[in-house]
């Protein structure tokens, strides 16, 4: 496969998972009362927080929402549309909807960071914490700016760990000689179906006792 | 006009702007009875957030505040002295007399901000944002360290939007030719014009129907 | 003293501190019921923000922990381990504990960022700036992750004081051409001192009236 495939089939699958991540912050901020303000600010820092944090850890410029501005007015035009589409229903019909796309914005963001970090011959470890954070940090901003300790340091659902296995699983692919897009596609797909097995199988992350 | 004398003035105005900003964080802080470590960061943070947030994702060195670091001199000198010239004073009040240094920060800030990354050759509506970053991080920061929601997010006041159209206004005049002053006059004047009108008008932004 | 030598005895002192402060960041996210994900992440913030911050703001590249990925794989493990040390004891006991390594932590980190910054040729504020954002930004990230207030603009006690006046001192050594290893030990010395004196002695700041 070529790398212009991949990086089309990339970018179509990124933009999925921007767009799921940009509703969890709508979502969010219209059930705190935001203001449509808020509620386009939020949905962006979820959709685009991580990968900024990652570019900026890294030093990359031009960041990737820079390069690929249609990004933010989808997401603009996700945080005006949305009183249309989410009046009357519930939002949490909604977030059960959501759990698909995000699944695989998780798998496909993790692995994408993670690769990015390799690509610039960083230890592992920190390779595979460049793809969480890309992951991750956008529903931690979303979070805080809402006033919450953030929800994937306090469910005890495992989604951070998700992450964290596909990066793994990226990185010892990519040192076992793999070709890149093999080793994308498997970091991304162990992130998304142990993330959905984890909401299917109701897993749970073990309680810190403290009696 | 020549370069060197719009520098001058926009440096004067700058020094207004971030000194009702700073003034903006040491009220929230005092309100929330942090002690004089405090009052000085949420003051600071207010002040320089927002240009160093657009620094930092412009990749520009030396950030504002290492170039200038006089303001950081200025703003310990009013964080130090707010509890002189605050004390028997209703908050309200000085808020109320804040209102229109604020607005001329906003207009500034957005202005400055956008013209940077137009210059850098940015997408437009990448250059907007950094203008609306620059207006309006300060005070999210400053509200996340008291622990409230943003209340730009969140109040249903035009602030953010103000400073969107005059973004927006300062790019239309640059497309048009107009000289560089004359763009950032119509854009901080449409911000500051815009947000004052809200103000006096007492203009709301539609809420969100979720029943 | 040559500076390969010194630069070893920093880096000893380094994982002390780094370890004070992942353990505060341990106690407080297990006090806040989070996860083990939350556990490691709010260590791992304690830690290395405020490194990290003042990496950004200074354009440096690789960072600390990309350099020295060994202290990540330390803070996991004091992550992992916390339930095991911890349990069965009461967290108050704990914090006590590390009210000196935490000094000490302090110290090293103000003194350390102040050099890092002088060595950069930055303006003297400026530069024992960015040493206590070194030392304090690691526990307000932990303490707004955590959903409070930080601590360190909040308590009335001297630490962020303590971290900004041994910076002046560590300027005022280099200023009268002191060598560098002891502008260093004179600047630490001065932050972790005056901090474990503010504890013994249960110094606090003056109160703001708001009467």
């Amino acid at each position: 496969m070529n790398a212009s495939v991949i990086g089309a089939a990339l970018y179509a699958v990124e933009v999925i998972g921007i767009a799921a991540f940009a509703l969890s912050g709508i979502i969010e901020a219209a059930r705190r009362r935001l203001d449509v303000v808020g509620i386009t600010a939020v949905a962006g820092l979820a959709a685009f927080g991580g990968g900024t944090l990652r570019d900026l850890l890294l030093d990359r410029r031009p960041l990737f929402w820079v390069e690929h501005n249609e990004l933010l007015w989808m997401v603009f035009a996700l945080a005006l549309a949305a009183p249309l589409f989410l009046r009357g229903r519930h939002f949490s019909l909604t977030e059960r909807a959501m759990q698909l796309p995000d699944a695989i914005g998780l798998g496909l963001f993790c692995a994408s960071g993670t690769q990015i970090a390799l690509a610039m011959n960083l230890p592992l470890l920190v390779s595979v914490l460049m793809g969480l954070f890309t992951a991750i940090i956008g529903g931690v901003l979303r979070d805080i700016v809402c006033n919450e300790i953030p929800r994937v340091f306090s469910d005890h659902r495992p989604y951070a760990l998700c992450a964290f296995a596909g990066g793994w699983v990226l990185v010892g692919a990519d040192s076992l000689g793999f070709e890149e897009w093999l080793c994308l596609f498997l970091g991304a797909a162990t992130a998304t179906i142990s993330r959905i097995a984890a909401i299917l199988l109701d897993w749970e992350i073990p309680r810190w006792r403290t009696e």
